[in-house]
């Protein structure tokens, strides 16, 4: 057992009333671990949407500035005073960041000795840290010899893709739409969809993310550049018969055209006509937001339609311990293969407060997601 | 029993491969009815929006015109090239037209002549006519001494009122929000929240509804004209708990603000932040369409929200048919009281095609309901 006390150091995220945003890293001691709990020294965290949404979200990125020190960086934004009733409950808080991550089990409490040295992953925040403690039946053991790298991303996409599948059967569609299509999430998706025969339609803002799904072996894959994109995109649906589509952008218009093509391909199927439109069920949920503007809605599909929020920690909750379960062993199985993240560039805690890599981060750019290593600090 | 064979008159909505819409009276000599069903002599049915849909939904009123004789006269509208293939299972197919009404039963099979002589009211569609065959099993026996024009609209408005408070109960919520709060359905739903004590704010467009709905006891009003709607729809979900709202207007940027400020309501009552918002679930269910434009949405409301539509008869099959029987007891119980509705005017079916019926019909008027009674043809 390595032996303590532990200097840490977390990333955090503060507010301050007068609307000041800070990134810096917090100092502090490490507590003993509880009897069924462990110390995980930190190895490998990405940064997700969703962090960087803690992190910087609400904050005016042209006005990002660098502070502090060259030992004690720390990066400032400004933000604009009409949002800060928005994020009233946090103001003033230094909120430790980093959703999920992967590490060496470097301490335990008496009933967790049997994960001393090996590596685990977690989706308990807090993550960009050089130590975190941790319950340890909150940890996925990682399989015999795969690096925390591999690990690091095990929690929110692989879950976030078995889960749209699972929402899709629980619900009793039988296929899928998906936008932002050529992320890490809709590359896994692709994945797994094909391993597991789900008909899918991929929808991509580029030809290049059009060109790299169709090379990952996607049958459906559509620009939305595209000047035939609402002809494509209902032909596609009426080949599949997808009722259900995850969007990640959120605003414009995209997911009503979505559910619109939906319901002119059930109109295509013929029946009786209703001023009500198609009674099968047409629904998109959003569980993203590349696009902060509002959500336009022009209603051409019936009465039989929803939109609304998607969000992992409410699904699994939603499902049952059980059912999450088997998702994480289903991860845990496929980690190397369908489960895979591919990472742009890998950098230490103090390199994350650098106005370069919060520039990156800001853009939430396809093919350009980053892993924090706090070994490099 | 009144002898046979009957000629009928059914006020039928065509529109043509062309995009010609007509309203027009088409005769026809009824049969005889089943083992099973009646003959009722239609001598109420109201004209409510859905009617209207029906009728005249996809006609541009400004090109409204009379046609046919004074002894057949026909309606005539022009509906848009870019609206014809949301009408393509309709085309050159006369819809009868009338979602209920009541009557008396003139005729019956050999197993419903305990009926004969009764008034009933029905939800069958085809009600607009002199004459109307049904199943008795489908029908609502009217109370002793109870008009046609009193069990007309039995049905649409009360079924929908007890349709929101059941799906607030079946979901979880504990109050509502209602939009177009000051037309009969709102009404009626008000003096049922009244009844059985549960909160409902009430959302309407002007002074004169504001005042017409205090009146009727309603303890929450706002008009959403108010400089200060924005403040006042905040405070008022803050006291009420509502985290419901049925909308009727669809278009514009109501249905998300209602969102907003449920979401404002739970972020006051505290708890820790969360980048997503507070957890508890929040949803709009959008049953009209008074205002058909887009629906402009401004995410101010984390991720636990639902907007879609709401269908009285696909919510009457989810509920199934006991559920739904037990509704439509209480409407009979109460039908002079809860659930009575006010009608403004009573015309012909004739006078239902004259140009300034149609135009009073498409403005969809607060306070200007019409009863159609074809004994005046």
């Amino acid at each position: 057992m390595t032996q303590g006390p532990f200097e840490n150091i977390q990333l955090c995220s503060t507010i301050s009333a007068t609307g000041r945003l800070e990134l810096s890293l917090k100092e502090s001691r490490l507590d003993e671990p509880g009897d069924d709990e462990i110390v995980v020294a930190i190895e490998a965290a990405p940064v997700n949407p969703s962090d960087i949404g803690l992190m910087i979200g609400y904050g005016d990125i042209t006005s990002l500035r660098a502070e502090g020190t060259e030992a004690a960086p720390v990066a400032v934004m400004d933000v604009a005073p009409q949002l800060l009733p928005l994020v009233a409950a946090r103001l003033d808080v230094a909120l430790p960041t980093g959703n999920e991550g992967a590490g060496l089990v470097v301490r335990a409490g008496v009933n967790a000795e049997h994960l001393l040295g090996k590596r685990v992953a977690a989706f308990a925040g807090g993550m960009y840290a050089r130590y975190r403690i941790l319950p340890a039946k909150d940890c996925l053991v990682l399989p015999d010899g795969a690096s925390s790298a591999e690990g690091a991303a095990a929690f929110v996409n692989p879950l976030t893709a078995l889960g749209m599948v699972e929402t899709m059967r629980r619900e009793g569609h039988k296929a899928l739409v998906h936008t932002a299509a050529a992320s890490n999430l809709g590359q896994m998706l692709n994945r797994l969809c094909l391993a597991d025969g789900i008909a899918l339609v991929n929808i991509v803002r580029s030809k290049a993310q059009f060109e790299m799904l169709c090379a990952a072996g996607a049958k459906h894959v559509l620009n939305s550049a595209s000047p035939d994109f609402e002809d494509e995109l209902k032909k596609a649906i009426s080949e599949t018969e997808a009722t259900l589509a995850f969007d990640a952008i959120g605003g414009g218009r995209l997911a009503g055209t979505i559910l619109g093509a939906m319901e002119a391909a059930q109109a295509e199927r013929g029946g009786k006509y209703s001023l009500y439109g198609s009674p099968v069920r047409k629904q998109v949920y959003i569980y993203g937001a590349l696009d902060v503007g509002p959500i336009e809605v022009q209603r051409k599909f019936g009465m039989a339609w929803g939109m609304g929020g998607w969000l992992l920690p409410s699904f699994l909750d939603e499902i049952g311990n059980e059912a999450a379960e088997r998702l994480r062993n289903r991860v845990r199985a496929e980690l190397r293969t369908t489960f895979a993240s591919q990472f742009h560039s890998v950098i230490s805690l103090k390199d994350a407060l650098g106005t370069d890599a919060i520039r990156n981060f800001a853009e939430r750019a396809t093919g350009r997601k980053t892993l924090i290593d706090p070994r490099r600090d």
